[in-house]
């Protein structure tokens, strides 16, 4: 059987080309930049105050000191986008402020601490270097110099880089679009009252905030009942669409219903694969059809999500701008495992820090079918495929949910 | 002066009571549930097949074997979503299909792979326990049981159990709102080109990013300028809104324009505090006013940034639902840094891991007016006052900026 790592390979290799969109720079955060940005001026782009005091020339007052002060004239005022037109010659200075442009002829900033001023004078108390408490006109930024590489994540910092150089709009790889298609005869709409042997359409809720969490738009289209032509057709429709991605759910097991292979060999589809060495969620679908990937997963909602952030999440964190599966760290087992012959076990757990070494305890029930556990678990542990029983104190990898990291991180990191 | 975690704790002590409002599931995802969600009805709320096969009664196929194999009537088929109406008395079975409600009579599902069919009859060729291959009515959740508590961030699984109990509306946390007014005669809007000592707005841009990674909504405001009046009346403008929190930029300094702290006294605002043993981002006053928290930063954005990571983000995060500072990682220096007195230093600076260790080498240019080094950082470390310089090799705290945790937990977590 496909194991996980081929898999999320075969995936990866398929992806089609990103599609780029301009958006506000004022919602553009968490967006990747599509282009390089290159400053077109330096930033700053003027020499200006670093500190609040007197615009000076150095050289006036390279022997002041605090017995024998040196007196200058001060023959003006700078403030923050107000400048001064005076000019700084020898013997005069210019009151200023941080941020103000620094007056022609002054090449340092004496800071208020270290003078006195009266009438229309002021004593500089000590001497500057040329330059000190200046910043340059191109501290921040060089003109020309490449700032931000395309690819790059927009966080804070970025974000206040771009306003800075005015890049007031700003074209950003467009979020993958995840049109999710439900079968099953037994599905009815969250808002439903489910008849006997009815369930609520869980799975595509679920998945579609795990789209969202790796920076896609989940589109939830209509269910469709178990019969290979209304899958087909369905999925024909979203086709039609050009999502980058359509993942169906349900359908997708070894029973007679076995009906979204089918119907994506129906629609043409290349092949990917079908069926990976995991529990849950071993029965895995995928194919492409033009620049659309199709998956199709579980309808069982925990079997659905782990085959989604084991094998989808890194697609589609690709598609978005930067391969991000989940988090890797080391831990402990708190208890016994049996491990399954050829598959891996993605076993829910709740990780820990203790001591500074992670440990996991298992989330309860490990069913396919059963969300409250899932609910419960921070991580996946998993559990190589073998014969054996690991006994508690085994040390394995475990995949970290996203959102978990930062606390397991301050908990004290993984086990070496 | 006063600490850090001083100032955080007082941020922290003085948090308005967080609104709630109601939102569509489907867009829950990242918020924070604010009522405990109990189960009205078991889940999935009827027993089922687990596996497809043949429903049978426990007690006919005891004696079943390859060799002897027991012999049953199929009556009926049972399909998810489509119950068979049957009841399997002794001699009989039910075709079944995962998901399909285990018929009256049936007690366990025999698998498909150990069985043979033929001409209404089946061959059952091995034994099974009463409920084998039978999901319970309960199995994932009990009617009256809590599933949820207050204040669970909604992940995935969570929005999937939400779905599964009917909650197509969700009563969660309303995301903060914060206003951001910038204060400063040089300040142009981000498209225009600024005169000679003007400079592009790029500190609110920088916060509202931040704003938005910790789940606030910020809301961008007109520029003031660097007067008395203008600063109160724009605060009064965002009071009267009665936004969770108001965020100026500049004007917050020690000069002539120490204009906010004074516009924040003249509404009435509550004192919490004025100035922090830190730098960057030392001049920061926050005050309260109603139930909105008024906070004013420094207009430079490396500074404004800072301040905001280590003393408005615990506070903002807990507004949101969850108190989520930084995370905290031990790092190895790999480059001597000079201790400053009394105020502690944040460094930027870039983590990364080597040998399943976490080492930080400094970022650029520290000053708090630039960005630029900001981009490439992704921590901050956490040098503490003193007058030594601390030697290449120093083990400090880092804090590691949202979205860089989970790489480096999975270079091998920290340095203990």
């Amino acid at each position: 059987m496909l194991s996980v790592q081929e898999a999320t390979r075969l995936l990866l290799g398929a992806l089609p080309e990103p599609e780029t969109e301009e958006v506000d720079l004022w919602s553009a955060a968490g967006c990747v930049l599509a282009v390089d940005v290159v400053a077109d001026s330096d930033l700053p782009g003027f020499r200006r105050a670093a500190m609040d005091g007197y615009a000076v020339r150095a050289d006036d007052v390279a022997a002041a000191e605090g017995r024998r002060p040196v007196l200058l004239r001060v023959i003006g005022e700078a403030a923050a986008g107000r400048p001064s037109e005076a000019v700084v010659v020898p013997g005069t200075a210019v009151r200023i402020s941080t941020g103000a442009p620094l007056p022609a002829g002054a090449d340092a900033v004496v800071r208020f601490e270290e003078t006195r001023a009266s009438d229309g004078r002021v004593a500089v108390l000590c001497p500057v270097r040329p330059g000190e408490n200046v910043g340059e006109a191109d501290e921040d930024v060089r003109a020309g110099e490449r700032v931000l590489a395309a690819g790059t994540l927009l966080r804070p910092p970025e974000i206040g880089l771009l306003a800075a150089l005015g890049w007031a709009r700003v074209p950003v790889l467009r979020r993958p679009v995840v049109h999710l298609v439900s079968t099953g005869d037994e599905l009815v709409d969250v808002a439903a009252t489910p008849a006997y042997g009815q369930v609520r359409n869980s799975t595509a809720y679920a998945l579609g905030a795990a789209v969202r969490q790796c920076g896609g738009q989940p589109v939830l289209r209509q269910r469709v009942p178990d019969r290979l032509e209304a899958i087909a057709s369905a999925v024909a429709a979203s086709l039609a669409e050009e999502p980058e991605v359509v993942i169906t759910t349900g359908g997708a097991s070894v029973g007679e219903h076995d009906l979204v292979r089918l119907a994506f060999d129906r629609l043409g589809a290349e092949h990917l694969f079908w069926r990976v060495a995991m529990k849950p969620g071993m029965n895995v679908v995928a194919a492409k059809r033009g620049r659309t990937l199709l998956v199709g997963l579980s309808g069982n909602p925990a079997a659905a999500l782990c085959s989604f952030e084991v094998i989808v999440r890194p697609a589609l964190t690709a598609l978005a701008g930067a391969e991000r599966p989940l988090a890797r760290a080391r831990v402990v087992l708190d208890e016994e495992v049996a491990q399954i012959p050829v598959r891996s076990r993605f076993l829910r757990v709740q990780v820990y820090a203790a001591g500074g070494v992670l440990r996991a305890r298992p989330a309860g029930s490990q069913l396919p079918s059963v969300l409250s556990s899932l609910a419960r678990a921070n991580a996946f542990a998993v559990i190589p495929p073998g014969l054996r029983t690991l006994p508690a104190g085994t040390v394995v990898e475990a995949l970290i949910f996203a959102g978990s990291e930062a606390g397991l991180l301050s908990g004290g990191g993984g086990v070496s």
